[in-house]
């Protein structure tokens, strides 16, 4: 190698050319065969081709760079040195067989090719037989190389050798591989090797070094796989790592009973309990304990079959572990008595066993408490905050859709929220609506679940279930609901009234029946961990609550105050709505009037519950949001009302009421009310909504501050995009508070600010600081204007765009830093620019994701704020962002 | 003045302070009074108290700088003297009475206030009537002093003095002011009088210069009164200019037959013609020509009455217009055979008089090409290209909407497309609707005019008859249409099928009956104006169009290629519609290419058409944009339908076809659809939808390549907001391209571009720049989403915005520099950052807005891009902000 570059690292003998921090050089594997050697771990000799390798390899065209064919042959040398020149590569009386594996810096099991036995040939093979005397061991060595190379390395299905081992079965009326005989083997390997020709239109390579030079590029191909693709992209590795490839001297585990092979945890992976877990079997190969053929024993029983192999094993594992300060997942294998170490790898782990694991390692002193709250993925607390399906129930998927709000739910199926509120008084149901609109929240309420066929996963009736912390699966488009049938289809499937579905909102699934669900226990240590979250991270976290039950929802969670309480939920319920409906029929302002100052004592008192069970704690209260019309009956059901009443010959003076109120619909009609008169532009329009608003707010607050509880009231005007938008709304605001407080006889702190939702809004952002006194983010709606997508219409083709990678993730769901995240940041930084100490956090749905908490953290923001049961996700998050920054650690294992 | 400021200026005896130039300090007034007294004009002398002292007067809270009085008692005696010392202000003897005016640097007729003859008192007017031996005029200038002075300083509505003089008229049974004696003038003084003590509690004040200083400050006041602001914001006067105040010696029309006043423009301002022009009365004051209660004479008949005055009049007017280099507004008065300039200024003129007088003047050698070119206000020549209301005729106007497409129409009302096709084949139509969706094309096509009742100025109905050059009034929301019963409603007006209306789409009138219209000339002077505007101008004009009479159009008013052909047009002529429907509701994608391979020749010979008329110019095609449910019938529609058929057991068959057909409706049914599945969301999940496009364009310019003729299509991607949706694209119309080249056995070139109209698009534009071989600027769209605002739904606040002063302008009409015209500035910088010489245009509605077009010019665009009648519209203004740049001129006159 003419740069002299080193491109291929020895390990064998006790010593390695690399160690185990050359991840990204040698690949997981590779490292940790380096390591494992150097800690003095028995292992089979062998050589690593570097990451870099695999670069230039794509780099070159699919060629390798010139010379490290010759580097390879020395490096063989000194495999077999290793060996103690016992066993030589090719050698016709002492073959030296070696397995060729990937192995990039992150695990991707499954998705790249390897194979085994590489180095056998029809001279080979004679050799092996001698060496071992064991004929069909050997012959069994061969077919299984051929099958493997054949279809790995050239190319040819699986099914083919499948197909002749079948045949061959068939022939001699044996249903299992082990009863096959030497000769039979023999016999397959013969048919195999004219498979090969019949299909490549070449033999099945004899020359060792041919086969291992196609062996090694096969697996640099394979970064490259579709499969490969695919997992990387779901798993957010990087394109360009490249993986090494790992050559090593085989050891057999199928040698006799002697001989065995098998895999571990250190710690229960499932719980997390320190116990020696993993499971074995004598006689066989690694890919024997996979294939499920024969039933492996656990792990334990190896004391009592092999006791001075196990006890060595339990040492050695015991070892890497406190070497690596992790649970460790090891693989090994038994030749004829002597134990080798294959593999050693952190060991995944449920998000219970995660934070047992990491609590008992800081008690165990192996790791600091920072660690721990590193090696709990925030994500995964997902799983442990909502009901799951019994992981041992028998169930049948009928349609899947977006999992909108985790959590199972079972219950007869309802398809009216007044139904949903009727049946739920006797029994538990599930709301299953084409798409819910806030006339459904009292129906959404009643139900143990919600089942929508449009919607992605920010619909309303995802938004909605989140907050209430309710499973829901949205956007099930294969579901057809009839409503006026009351049934729902799926293919041949039908759902009627009454009948019993379980939703999983934590997949998707929707499941036909009644299927038990558990509560996953919430163990102590999740507090112990939670608390150590606390101490580290520093950007606060609130959360997203409308009514005094989520509020209590939010505290126990840990939230620190309310980032966001939607007023219009307020609106909604049962008694309201008619109120409500009446203030936006009036045709003046006076009639608007006397319908506000009903709704008046109702939301001070919702205010006041509000703010009692948040004490102390900051309360962001956001003006009406939503169009007028989103309160009234739907307009295309009036007018098909109205349709068939004339077609029926109603009575004139009915037909008219309903037209009249057609008429208000029309008025209010929009064809995108998204981008339509709401927000800010409401209370501009009316200003006597944003003065009863702030009224019931001021004086729910002076209320508590009369018995010395202190209320420091954010008002937050939404959906701001004009300086004079906020400045007409803050005016207003102040008026009213200061004429509530004169009247009340006490004066209370208040805040305004505004949320930035716009991209106007986060572009003039120094202009409206000058008015607002904190800024809140609200990214569903940025994103849906930065991108132009409606979050309720985006799932036409959201899907299509992650799958095909055009999107790579939903950014819906995490925020899209590029895009909307450059205009959070223009948001943050001119803000402060006029206003240096302006409070900003954000309230979108992306509080609660882990990489949108992290970008919040490093740009600057003051808290985030999510659904109640996200925010220990976030608080975690906080904390490990906080950690990055300070170089602690590093990240979770993929 | 401590300061030693010059707070007051002079002018008289041949003299000023001042100069011409001083507009700024002076105001228009006080500047052209002393650039006419240096002029050697005769103008009564006077002085002038700068705007400076009006922005002092509202910083000192209402007060003037001190020691401001006493200077004015200075250039009083200045002014006294000026007067040959014969008249003394406050004497008893010989008063001199004098006026009280505003005067802004921008011209703003009407809106603040003046007083005339101050200096009366129950002591001067002795004097007064001793002077002129007249005392019926004595006490009729008091009267009017009491009048004027009660009502602007002190602040009495002027119905209290009208109505004591009607009193005395019917007592005295008269019925003219003429016919009232020196008797009732003076008891009138007295009523008048008493009437200003019962209302302000004190005094008409006696002291003259209490009268003079208190009517000083009225005026300063003036500048900021309500209608004054208003005009201000409509005319984009800043409100920090402040008014002077100019103080000047009264002369006297009205006293007897030697005494005249008048007013007149040096050239007819309606048609430009160089004829001296204006009306005089004599025996009269400036109001009397104003009031309209005695005819004036044609200034042509001075020259009989007062030979001498008239071509005395004339020189100095001739000496004036030479001076300015502009056509002159001016006001005269002859007092007792002598003639006095009050005022002159440049004349307001129609566009028509505007282009002649131009393009005179440059004959004449008074101006340049260059000034010639910004004498002519782009927006005005909207009305030249236009058919417009007979200004004569009589006209009912029942409502008025938003003036969305200019040009008048008269037409018999139809309700649906399909009835205008049917009735416009036999007499013109106008077609009533809701609003227009794309299904009513082939109507609005069939129509004169369109008027909607929803919708604001860049709804569909508005864009689409814009680019038709149609006139269209939309979104006039107090007509209720009922299109059941075949009529709307205006209040108490019904208009059914079939009744005539016109509409004027320039101003936004609905006229009840047929009214005469009239197409204003465009003479030869205009194309001589545009020939020097095309010499002068650097950036691009193109037009929008898409069909080739559009093209041709577009042509005829100096596009320079086709900025946006919207293929989607192309879709809706009435034997393609079915063949879109089949395609959309197609289920697999053989059928859907099937549909597309029908629509294949449509579209290539709509292509051929366009890059025919256009040959040499660039043509820019933008692939499918709107989301498909368009093309469907409606779903509300379709629920009735059916609803009604169920209603009436309709059979069971054709319920069911009806019912399939929803299905599919509701599967592409969007609640955003502005935000949903359309744009390259389209063709990127339906890639055969791109292919037929593709090969459409590229089959037609390889046609017409065979034929010697050179097309460059540019392909235009919309509503790219990833880079990875237009590599897609991208990708896929090369591939095709490349295959249809190959077939066709001939080269062309061809370009890959992408709308930027969403934010991210321009957040990210150096990513997309690496893809993009031009851009466009889409700003309706990236009004749309920078804001949050629904052109079509924007109606219901924007109006309210505007007028309330939380906007100054719809941005849908003027491109909202600040937020959007940001985006676009960063769109610019980060594409050319990428590819220095990216072809950057416009091709939103603001392509043909002045200002818009200015700030284009400013950003660096190539060209911009707007309907085929704005096109001139354009080119002019192109050519302003070209000679702005260069600081040629300066802007046109407010």
């Amino acid at each position: 190698m003419a740069t002299g570059k080193k491109y291929i690292y020895f390990f064998g003998s006790g010593k390695a050319d690399g160690t185990g921090t050359m991840k990204d050089l040698l690949g997981g594997k590779g490292a940790g065969l380096a390591e494992m050697t150097n800690a003095g771990v028995p292992v089979p000799p062998g050589f690593t081709i570097t990451t870099e390798v695999c670069n230039l390899f794509y780099e070159l065209g699919k060629r390798v760079p010139e010379g490290l064919d010759g580097e390879m042959r020395e490096y063989m040398g000194k495999m077999e040195a290793a060996l103690g020149g016992s066993f030589k590569f090719g050698d016709s009386d002492r073959p030296l067989l070696v397995s060729v594996r990937s192995g990039s810096k992150f695990s991707m099991p499954g998705m790249m090719d390897t194979v085994l036995n590489l180095g056998l040939n029809n001279e080979t093979i004679q050799g092996l037989i001698r060496r071992t005397g064991n004929e069909r061991f050997a012959w069994d060595a061969y077919r299984r190389f051929i099958q493997m190379f054949g279809n790995v390395v050239m190319g040819i299905e699986k099914d083919q050798f499948e197909h002749i081992i079948h045949e061959i079965k068939k022939k001699k009326k044996v249903s299992l591989d082990i009863d096959l005989t030497a000769e039979d083997l023999k016999a397959l390997v013969d048919k195999f090797k004219v498979k090969v020709k019949q299909v490549t239109k070449r033999d099945f390579p004899q020359d060792v070094w041919e086969q291992l030079i196609m062996a090694r590029d096969a697996v640099f191909g394979s970064w490259n796989n579709p499969r490969a693709i695919t997992y990387r992209r779901l798993n957010d590795i990087p394109g360009n790592l490249g993986t090494a490839v790992n050559i090593q001297a085989m050891v057999f585990g199928n040698m006799g009973d002697t001989s065995a092979t098998g895999v571990g945890f250190t710690r229960n992976p499932s719980t997390g309990a320190k116990e020696f877990y993993g499971e074995y079997l004598t006689n066989a190969q690694g890919e024997d304990v996979v294939a499920g053929i024969r039933t492996p024993h656990p792990i334990v029983d190896l004391d009592k079959e092999m006791p001075q192999v196990y006890k060595q094993l339990r040492d050695i594992t015991n070892k890497l572990e406190q070497h690596y300060r992790d649970v460790q997942d090891f693989e090994f294998t038994v030749q004829e008595g002597t134990l080798f170490m294959l593999q050693t790898r952190t060991g995944k782990r449920t998000a219970h066993a995660a934070i047992k694991i990491a609590v008992d390692m800081v008690k165990e002193g192996l790791i600091s408490k920072e660690e721990a709250v590193l090696r709990v993925e925030p994500a995964s607390l997902d799983q442990l905050l909502h009901p799951i399906i019994d992981p041992k129930a028998k169930i049948e998927v009928i349609a899947k859709g977006l999992p909108a709000s985790p959590g199972a739910a079972s219950g007869k199926v309802v398809f009216t929220a007044d139904e949903a509120v009727r049946m739920a008084k006797k029994e538990p149901v599930i709301l299953v609506r084409p798409e819910t609109t806030p006339d459904d929240i009292h129906g959404m309420d009643a139900a143990k679940g919600i089942l929508t066929a449009r919607g992605g996963m920010t619909s309303h009736a995802a938004v909605v279930a989140r907050g209430m912390g309710k499973p829901c699966v949205a956007g099930c488009e294969t579901i057809k609901v009839d409503l006026k049938a009351e049934k729902f289809t799926v293919g041949k499937v039908t759902v009627k009234l009454g009948d019993h579905i379980t939703i999983d909102g934590g997949t998707g699934r929707v499941i036909i029946g009644k299927v038990p669900t558990k509560d996953p226990e919430v163990s102590g240590d999740f507090g112990t961990l939670m608390s150590w979250v606390d101490e580290i991270r520093t950007m606060g976290v609130r959360a997203n609550a409308d009514i005094p039950r989520d509020a209590r929802m939010a505290r126990k969670f840990g939230a620190e105050g309310i980032g966001l309480c939607r007023t219009e939920h307020m609106f909604f319920a049962e008694e309201r709505l008619p109120i409500v409906q009446q203030m936006i029929l009036a045709d003046n302002t006076d009639d608007r009037e006397k319908a506000l100052a009903k709704l008046l004592p109702m939301q001070r008192s919702d205010f006041k519950g509000l703010f009692e069970t948040m004490e102390g704690y900051p309360v962001t209260v956001r003006l009406l949001d939503p169009p007028l019309h989103e309160f009234l009956p739907k307009r295309e059901e009036l007018m098909v009302e109205i349709a068939v009443m004339h077609a029926k010959k109603a009575p004139k003076a009915s037909i008219t009421k309903k037209e009249k109120l057609l008429h208000r619909v029309e008025d209010l009609h929009e064809l995108n009310p998204m981008l339509g008169h709401r927000g800010c532009r409401l209370g501009i329009v009316y200003p006597e909504i944003t003065r009863m608003q702030t009224r019931a707010i001021i004086e729910a607050a002076c209320e508590l501050a009369k018995k010395g509880k202190k209320i420091v009231p954010e008002i937050m005007v939404p959906l701001v995009g004009i300086k004079k938008e906020l400045q007409n709304q803050k005016d207003l605001i102040k008026k009213t508070a200061e004429e509530v407080m004169e009247k009340k006889g006490v004066k209370v702190e208040y805040l305004v600010g505004t949320m930035i939702e716009l991209p106007r809004a986060a572009i003039i952002a120094d202009e409206i600081a000058k008015e607002a006194e904190f800024f809140s983010f609200g990214t569903n709606d940025l994103t849906q204007t930065t991108f132009g997508f409606s979050r309720d219409d985006a799932g036409k083709f959201i899907g299509y765009y992650t799958e095909n990678n055009i999107l790579e993730k939903d950014p819906f769901q995490t925020l899209d830093q590029e895009g909307v995240g450059a205009l959070v940041q223009m948001g943050v930084e001119k803000g402060r620019k006029t206003r240096p100490n302006l409070k900003v956090g954000i309230c979108g749905e992306h509080g609660g994701d882990p990489a949108s908490v992290e970008f919040c953290y490093r740009t600057g923001l003051n808290y985030v704020s999510c659904s109640p049961f996200r925010v220990p996700i976030a608080r975690i998050a906080a904390a490990h962002a906080k950690l990055k920054e300070k170089g602690v650690g590093g990240s979770v294992s993929k």
